[in-house]
């Protein structure tokens, strides 16, 4: 039990650093009282917002709570463990999401503030923001399941591997994506809503510049920032850090029967590679600084490579230490027997046989490495695809000299494009981890690529603090250097934007496989004179992969229907403002903000409701509609069937719009740069209008696919509990 | 055997058809000097393309032929039976192309000339050129695979199920599918690089109408018509044709063991059905009439739908007595006997097991009907997402009131929602047809689909016809009259265009299962005691599923990419004509049209080689590369997932390409008419951004995915035969 307690140990480590950090970020100063204003002002917004949308998510989660109790922990008729997992898993992602955008609102003035001293004190502040938030939701994600486990087996006295522990655990991780789903969904179209909106009315129509103070929707732009790319991503991203560790925990419950002693700290190991990659991700943020040689952007992401290295190098020693901790002899013989590259004098953990073939700690240290490999590479891959240095980028950037079709064009075969390396990655991160340790070989190597969750979040929640930065800048009238220097850090807040998300939903696709192994494990254990034919002869297993497959699409157009209508509200209304008040334009009265921000609120909430009860509803309306046809068999079979195919579907649409909106983004910044005829330029207007398409894909629709591919598996596995409990 | 050569007659029939209509067609008045002149210019670009295009698809056939006889003819020491398969469909398809392109490049001036006398007359004429290329294209379809069977079996005393027939057929479709994804590709390359080149630089640069005769790249853009969206398109209907009703007969031979005298019925059941659906085809085309009340595209949107209603409430009795004359009792048992629908008292076809449930004629029929109702289901869905008169287009052509980027966001989301119900109806059409007659339901389904090929084609190359006829009226300089009546006919084209893509593409789903269920056949034929584990749980079946999904998402970003940089290059010989010759805008001198139509010819063959090539070479890398990793029986089961993935992902990039490029162009159309304030207005350029990115989209990604499906499954078939062959 001692391994748990110093998972939740390193835990608190990353909430200390998170209450350190922020009280260096706190006591920088915050600008002129023009500047705190306008802060202000975005703070008051963005905590509005996040307080309508959680009051309207609690509504959700408390009937989901009181179904979960009602299905899973009565029939049990024991007390409501699940209920409470749901419980701590939603709260607990909202309070990441919540925290995060508060330090957010409190440093993007204060990155204004130090920009005007320098460069690097700009991207000190920045970052330091970004790395709190970061290790606040690998911390919180940590301690969430760690402490939870901890009070279910070591308080309340339940065995490890017993079926109460296990429903608690994917329950839990229920409550975290349900929430995280609702927060991406909801602050992505807040965002784009907004953004879209402020860019229609303001730079196309009356030709005032982004963040001009005269546009009545500046203020909602700068709020979408903070509700949509930090509470939404901090949500999702503690949504990814929790299923995946969640899973493989209860995977390990599953398939290694008879562990005897072992199975505590086979359990525990996933928390304690998250605990001490949370130790390397902490020094990895103190070595992001600025270079001597190298300039602008270039510069500032070799600063931020530098970080994630460290991190990811220090890893691999932290990641072995947690395994020997775990397992004593790396060389021991875990599971099975019958894996080739196994010493057969090795010792054996069990006496008894077991489902899977067997491995040895060093075959799952192995695989952890193949995850970390695979972080990296993705990293790589998408700064390629996403970074203005590379044909990509430049290629939409060159196509915009013949127009806005041609700029489309290009963006939307790059956004093809790119989803190719990334699943070839994913591919070979399969085929090898598999091969050195079977499924828990793959579990292995999605928990290693989540236990730097910390560092790389911390990558992402920097970019949203200096697009906010910049526009305070603008909005006070400071000096135009420091809007160079905020947007050459916003440029490449651009790039690691793209790069969570790519992490996220590569992630994702291994996450899915360890979901479908759970799945197929229960229907093993609650149905075992049930013969389900998952095999690809099966039609009802391609029903299953295309209804699966549809479901990525849908939501996505229901995404991207939702930021249309809501920034068609936007343009509406600052027209309105604009009518009105002929002083708004002449800069003698100021514009109503808080009442555009009132009113993208309310639509941001009710688009989000339907879009993201479908992937809750898809896996229960199919089962029941296929075993009403075709028996239950064949409905299990369907059910199996669509949890891969909204994988397989949705890997290819999340990376094609993450890092397509990425590329056209910044594919505009290359032109603004001077490129191509820059600013003003006919290629720049037609980059333009490639970046507001860009915009709902890569902020709205892309992301919110990954919380949406785990909310379907999830619902699956407590289907499958719900209906054991119910009778079977 | 008579059966058979019904078949051929009824083949037959369509060729006569074809032959008296024709004359019809050219004994009608072809117009004024100018217009024979403009006609002639575009009749010789076509020609010339097309001849070229053959001469390099041709060097491909050969290589092809030779490795055709290699592999799976020489092993077995036999005659060439495979290789001269593989050239009969490769060679067939091209000339179903060639033929159909030459009744378009004769009908279009004609019918603009009809046009002149009414409405009426130039409906008439354009559909009797429609008609013609698709009965020529069913009728060769179903001569190529009849006359083939009917050689084979009758002349050459093959038994009709021996593997040495099975391959042949096989190698037929592949020949008829590589043939297709050339010209498709191809085709859709040069149609769309001179569409959007000329349009880039004519409307947007030179701000001269479309089709003005001083663009040097408007003779280039009629020709991409013919060449594209007629002869592209004859070449892949062909292809559909052969290879689903080819797969029906493959499977009947694979999994009907035992049948006895009934064996060559069931083969030639499916050309029988074929055969009579070409008769009620025929009949069909003489209901399209316009109607009293109505009044434009919806008056003739209802005499295309007048045409296509007769002809499949025609089928319905006619497929009944086409299974009636084949199997004599419609309710003998075929196949196995645990089908619970099935009369316990019945006779049986067959004394041994079957590896398949048994079902009735009565089964097989109500299977046919499903694919009757899918057809008419799937025409009426696009008709709703790409009509003027509904919800998405209107949706579209509103949001582009805001601009470029807002019709293309809008756009986009319609193109992802536009996959949801059709998916959900070939969901709904696999289970029923399934659940009549098992896999062999699914393959009646699909064929009775394709039954009906010889009416849809005519609706969709009813289209390029009228498309011409508006180019030759403009250029002629004819009465504004003509023009709208032509404008009118195209715009409906547009919708029926959308069709035929979302048709062949929903078939393409059933079709998948069936080769995939002879995939499964084969390798348990070849290798008896390779257990080969295709179940969800088998890591390999993920990695085959998740890299059939790339596919297409590479192929379609290939093609995209292709016509950017085809486009670029018209886009510069234009720029350089208009530089060099100050006469051409001042309409003193002519510009070279054969200089930019031979550009665009050159570009057009040089971007088709790679891309298709990636569906023919990626089956045999998989298998290879995970044989070396995995073994030979994880290698076939990433194989075959490969196949599924395939249609999985292809079914949702296909149809939202083709239903969201249809819309878009319709939403221009829309605009044009005078809604959000007509032609010239800001709604109006918006809406042309969103038709130029719907180009590549619907005529050149899109509709290419279908044969390419096709070809990776195909391949996977041929390579296990020749694995088998080599010394398994």
């Amino acid at each position: 039990m001692n391994l748990v307690l110093i998972s939740i140990g390193l835990g608190l480590l990353a909430i200390v650093y998170g209450f350190v950090t922020s009280r260096q970020v706190l006591n920088s100063g915050a600008g002129n009282e023009r500047m705190q204003e306008i802060a202000g002002a975005i703070r008051e917004g963005a905590q509005a917002y996040l307080k309508r949308q959680y009051t309207t998510i609690a509504i959700v989660g408390v009937v989901v709570a009181i179904l979960v109790y009602l299905f899973l922990d009565m029939p049990r008729g024991g007390a409501p463990i699940s209920a409470i997992g749901f419980l701590i898993g939603s709260i607990l992602s909202g309070v990441a999401g919540f925290i995060g955008m508060n330090i957010s609102v409190q440093s993007n003035v204060r990155t204004a503030a130090a920009a005007q001293s320098g460069l690097q004190q700009g991207l000190t502040l920045a970052f330091r923001a970004g790395a709190i938030t970061g290790m606040l939701v690998a911390g919180l994600a940590l301690l969430s399941i760690a402490g939870f486990f901890y009070v279910l087996t070591a308080v309340m006295g339940l065995p490890a591997n017993d079926r109460e522990v296990i429903d608690a655990l994917v329950a839990l991780a229920f409550g975290a994506s349900l929430i995280s789903i609702f927060a991406r969904l909801g602050g992505g179209i807040f965002t784009k809503a907004a953004d879209v909106g402020a860019d229609l009315v303001g730079k196309v129509e009356a030709g005032i510049p982004e963040d001009d103070p005269r546009n009545p929707a500046v203020i909602a732009d700068n709020v979408g920032d903070n509700v949509g790319d930090c509470a939404g991503m901090a949500a999702d991203l503690f949504e990814t850090y929790v299923v995946t560790v969640g899973a493989t925990m209860v995977l390990t419950a599953l398939l290694l029967t008879g562990l005897g002693d072992l199975l505590i700290p086979m359990m525990a190991l996933p928390l304690l590679i998250g605990g001490v990659c949370i130790v390397t991700s902490i020094i990895g943020t103190y070595a992001v600084k600025l270079g001597k040689s190298g300039k602008g952007a270039t510069n500032i992401m070799g600063a931020m490579y530098k970080g994630f290295l460290l991190t990811a190098v220090l890893s691999i020693p932290a990641i072995f230490f947690a395994m020997w901790l775990a397992l004593g002899d790396m060389n021991m013989v875990i599971g099975g027997e019958n894996l080739a590259n196994v010493d057969p004098g090795a010792p054996l953990a069990e006496e008894g046989t077991s489902s899977i073939a067997g491995f040895t700690g060093w075959s799952l240290f192995a695989s952890s490495m193949v995850g970390l490999a695979l972080t990296g590479l993705i990293i790589w891959i998408t700064e390629y695809y996403t970074g203005t240095n590379y044909r990509p980028v430049r290629s939409i950037a060159k196509a915009s000299e013949t127009g806005h079709g041609t700029n489309v064009i290009q963006g939307l075969a790059i956004s093809l494009e790119s989803t190719a390396l990334p699943t070839l990655m994913i591919v070979i991160g399969i085929i090898v981890s598999y091969q050195f340790a079977g499924l828990m070989g793959i579990a292995y190597a999605a928990t290693s690529m989540l236990a730097l969750a910390g560092m790389v979040v911390a990558l992402d929640a920097y970019g949203p603090v200096t697009d906010n930065a910049g526009g305070i800048a603008e909005m006070a009238g400071l000096d135009e250097s420091v809007r160079e220097k905020t947007d050459a850090l916003d440029a490449v807040g651009n790039t690691t934007k793209a790069v969570t998300k790519g992490y996220a939903i590569g992630s994702a696709g291994l996450a899915a496989l360890v979901l479908f192994a759970a799945y197929t494990a229960d229907l093993a254990e609650f149905f075992p004179l049930l013969d389900v034919d998952f095999s690809l002869e099966n039609p009802y297993v391609i029903v299953g992969l295309l209804l699966g497959g549809l479901l990525p699409y849908l939501f996505a157009a229901m995404g991207m229907t939702a930021v249309g209508r809501a920034a068609g509200d936007v343009v509406k209304d600052v027209r309105n403002q604009f009518a009105n008040d002929k002083g708004i334009m002449e800069g003698t009265s100021r514009p109503d903000y808080a009442r555009t921000v009132d009113l993208v609120t309310k639509a941001a909430i009710k688009e989000m409701i339907v879009p993201s009860l479908l992937p809750v509803l898809a896996p229960i309306v199919v089962y029941f509609a296929i075993n009403l046809v075709a028996g239950q068999a064949n409905a299990f079979a369907a059910l199996g069937a669509l949890l891969l195919g909204v994988i397989v579907g949705g890997l290819f649409v999340a990376l094609s719009m993450t890092a397509g909106g990425g590329a056209w983004d910044n594919a505009k910044k290359y032109i603004e740069d001077g490129n191509h005829g820059g600013k003003g330029s006919e290629a720049h207007h037609a980059a333009v209008t490639g970046d507001t398409v860009g915009d709902p894909y890569k902020d709205t629709a892309g992301p919110a696919v990954n919380p949406m591919i785990k909310i379907t598996n999830i619902v699956a596995l407590l289907l499958l509990a719900a209906l054991a409990g119910g009778g079977a």
